[in-house]
């Protein structure tokens, strides 16, 4: 990943503003694919385009770990500190078959 | 991960349009540090949040995560694939010091 | 609009990225609005929110009026020639029932 | 708007989550336009795609507009009210020449 920007010489534009923009372009285009279908649409949408769908969702992987290094984030600390994070935030008696947000549990 | 969602009996929730949405509003959430912010106020911001800023791309990372999970794609060989197809798209020679998109390069 | 902008003396912020990223960030709270709900949900939470989602809903078009005020768009004339455009990308008879985007059709 | 939509018979694919989704992609493609670019990038870039960016403003408005016909928002009324409420949360005296959000200041 960083080899790939290396020989480009692309840090130069990978500021964090545009790197979150481009984080937020990319989720937009795994969105894009869901757009206007129904369930049975979708369905067999994922059947045909999983290939289209796995680049788009790795677009995305790609900002998360590319900010992360360069902000200087341990990604899997990060994450598995959030996962604890949210465990509390949602108490299993709480949130049980719920999809309130938790300040309204 | 899993866990997490299986003792809550979430997956209910988890169709694919609604995982792309929260991917796409946890994207946001990831660029609203950087609202309004110029380069060295997002320095400065960043040596003070980087917790804040890992917790949001770890709610980015948590739907790539279980999107691809849910859809039977293989994340890892899927980023892979892409970035074989990046390094494609964008060649060395042309690519290189510019941030213009493929199809213009 | 203006004279709420000019009293608080914001448009030294006012840069067309930023303006963009908040134009894009006030979508995604309209949209938050939606999240996990089915359509009887989303047809019940109407009924008691639409105060709420009118102003996600100026808050966006807050961002189009005052970005095409200053990049010197004149909106009204943009949307009719962009709705004469759609109804050329769109002819009827092909797109009569259909949610395919034009590319497709 | 609304005879476009009719002649074409959309309405049936108009349900508020996907119209939301719309606008929140739509807002995506002003941002794209911005992406990577610096000041005096940007500034060169809309002198010669002012057209551009006033079809993608036009799409976002068009989604602002149309959702707020279908669940029965008077945007105009909305907006007005919002514009009250924005001064309110915003005083000029601690707002002034600041970009802190109105939790914050």
């Amino acid at each position: 990943m960083k080899k790939f920007r290396d020989d480009r010489n692309w840090k130069q534009f990978h500021n964090p503003k545009d790197m979150a923009l481009s984080l937020s372009l990319e989720a937009a285009e795994v969105l894009e694919h869901f757009q206007w279908k129904n369930g049975a649409e979708i369905e067999a949408y994922i059947e045909t385009h999983k290939r289209d769908v796995g680049e788009e969702l790795s677009d995305v992987l790609y900002w998360v770990l590319l900010m992360s290094h360069d902000l200087g984030i341990d990604v899997v600390k990060a994450f598995e500190e959030k996962m604890k994070k949210n465990e509390e935030k949602y108490p299993i008696e709480k949130a049980k078959d719920k999809h309130t947000k938790y300040k309204e549990l």
